[in-house]
């Protein structure tokens, strides 16, 4: 086993569209899991605090960069977030590249 | 191995206390530490965005509310809490027995 990179991020949800986000996200496309695991993810759940979404999971390859570009490049992963995307409402502090605004970790403990 | 049970939670901090929340955080007394694994809890981290604490961590005991009374009961980890409970400010939708307040797991993904 390499290093496991842990990220954490959050994003609103449109208040109207959170029922359709947790049914959505209930029974996520196989094709979608697939290549998650794929691309090196693990241990990936998400959270919600009232519109917050809150995301979580552990990087255990070796390149998160190139992997995350594939992932992007994947057919079906883009159908995916074609779907999620108009329910999602980034918030305000994100970066250029960010869609999820990566936290800080403040604390860990094995 | 059990099963494992994940557990993610809020709190919002005094916006007077984050630096000294997280100068504490940067180094948990090891006692503390100690406790926290003693009672079954692995792979604990915590997250800040703005005020929001982000808490996750993973249960792998087989008893939690008798693993939490145990910490609670810890001389240490009272002393820890004194320390580190005035810096923050519990979520108004707490229930009664909550301090953090424990969120609803929307997707997950091994």
């Amino acid at each position: 086993m390499g290093s496991v990179q842990r990220i954490a991020s959050v994003i609103n949800l449109d208040p109207e569209g959170i029922e359709e986000y947790e049914q959505l996200h209930a029974a996520v496309w196989p094709a979608v899991l697939a290549k998650i695991s794929e691309c090196n993810i693990q241990n990936y759940s998400i959270y919600r605090y009232g519109v917050l979404l809150f995301s979580y999971f552990e990087y255990v390859g070796e390149d998160m960069d190139g992997d995350m570009e594939l992932m992007g490049q994947d057919p079906n992963t883009q159908d995916w977030w074609a779907v999620c995307k108009p329910l999602q409402r980034p918030v305000s502090e994100i970066l250029e590249d960010e869609w999820w605004h990566t936290l800080p970790e403040v604390f860990h403990h094995d």
